[in-house]
């Protein structure tokens, strides 16, 4: 897929970007001094990656070897804390930014694991921890249940689009399609569930 | 201990099972969705051995290589959450289950940290670390201070028997008889402890 | 740097200690057990070391290869567990103490890093991690928000002196100079925050 390498390589920034947002948005409702501010704007956009890559063996981690990862972070954490009144505007935007960011991390997440070796089952789950750590991380440095866990379509999205990811690439089929294909079925079904409040059962 | 291993195996997805069912019951106490359980079962269950992987170098974990660990876990944390009323009044047999499964993580972990080469004296810490390490997980998760933190005799029943297999082990013991003598003394000192009430001095 | 190694090696381990104290004086504040206290006080004193070894690939950790991190760890856990008034009578001195592991912890990091093949950015974000991410780790497992991220000049300080180290090394200066400049920059920056109550910009 190098042809659409620049793309790639875009949307993972973009949802890095959105998720390092949704960090500060979170430190800042906490306050947080800036510093703490951007610390959770780094983790929120990264610690899914760091994780998976720990896991896999992937050591250094991306995000401690790719400058740009913490560069787009400290920008989304710095541009939350001086323009405020903007972020909390445009929550909407953010929400669909944050899908699309979620969706590229659980296709990258479960293509990254399966080179690694890893099991299709396993690569899936990888692909969702891709998605959903870097928010779990955020919650549990704020004392929270990480809200992933409570009642929300979140996991089960990034899930969905990793395993047809994992299950594509183990029929035998190319990387281009089965990422495409997974991305817009966990973008998709994110969107829906932001639209109609979709939740799993509870306890 | 080759003769042995069906048993061992069978020992361990027992306490996988156990601690995974006490993950799911923390969860559907914090109401948390079905998705939030199913995590809570696979941290509570596999994380004590995820840490003591990643800290010993044996990439990729045990845990997300070997398939039978998530099944268990998800098979636990599904069952808790359908027969919830069941799981209730199960508390008595899980916690012998339990005691069971800890014994067994603390001889494993202390085994494997020797066989990556660590020394005596952390191979006993990092069997404590497998034995507990999934409910600090579990508890982390939930915004609550670990329970072995507060006031129990958990950890400490972890430790001994990892900490008899280490010594037996340093001092040339073949596996078999360190593994048996551990185990029974970590679950001794587990089940008395439940028993007797057996608690450790606080500040 | 090989005339000096006892001196760093006496300030790593006075760091370790303070940082242990820190640990511990937390967890009987909020009534933890003993053996609560202690592995409060060794993961304050050796989890941001643990967690920069894991993301560089120095595995096992230097705290569980060499038993004097574990031996210094317990020893200010139940010295502070034994003495808790004397404890709380030292704070000041403590203070002083915790500000010189600091430095050393965030100038040490660094270098590993460094040694490790990491960036100088990442290397100074390293130093900064070995010399906060104990007491996250010790504010996590107390299920409270971090007191680094809330409002402190403690990040900023450790941060400072890793990337003068980080800096001077990668523009090729000898170790030493670039070692105990930035040791002294954080310790100064440290000193200077406490006695004045600077504090960072908050939300």
């Amino acid at each position: 897929m190098s042809g659409l390498q620049p793309l790639v390589r875009a949307l993972d920034l973009f949802g890095t970007f959105a998720f390092a947002l949704s960090g500060a948005a979170a430190g800042i409702r906490r306050r947080l001094d800036v510093f703490g501010i951007l610390v959770l704007s780094f983790a929120a956009a990264c610690f899914g990656g760091i994780a998976r890559d720990v896991l896999i063996g992937a050591i250094p981690p991306a995000a401690l070897t790719d400058w740009r990862y913490l560069a787009v972070s400290l920008a989304a954490g710095l541009s939350a804390f001086l323009w405020r009144p903007v972020i909390e505007k445009l929550r909407d935007p953010v929400s669909l930014v944050d899908a699309l960011g979620l969706a590229f991390f659980a296709v990258s997440g479960a293509e990254k694991a399966l080179a690694f070796g890893l099991s299709p089952v396993m690569s899936a789950l990888l692909g969702m921890l891709t998605g959903i750590g870097g928010g779990v991380t955020r919650d549990v440095l704020l004392a929270e249940v990480p809200a992933v866990l409570r009642a929300d379509f979140y996991a089960v999205a990034a899930l969905s689009g990793a395993a047809l990811v994992a299950a594509g690439r183990a029929l035998g089929a190319p990387a281009l399609p089965c990422a495409l294909s997974g991305g817009l079925l966990c973008f998709v079904l994110r969107v829906a569930a932001i639209r109609k409040g979709w939740r799993l059962p509870g306890a």
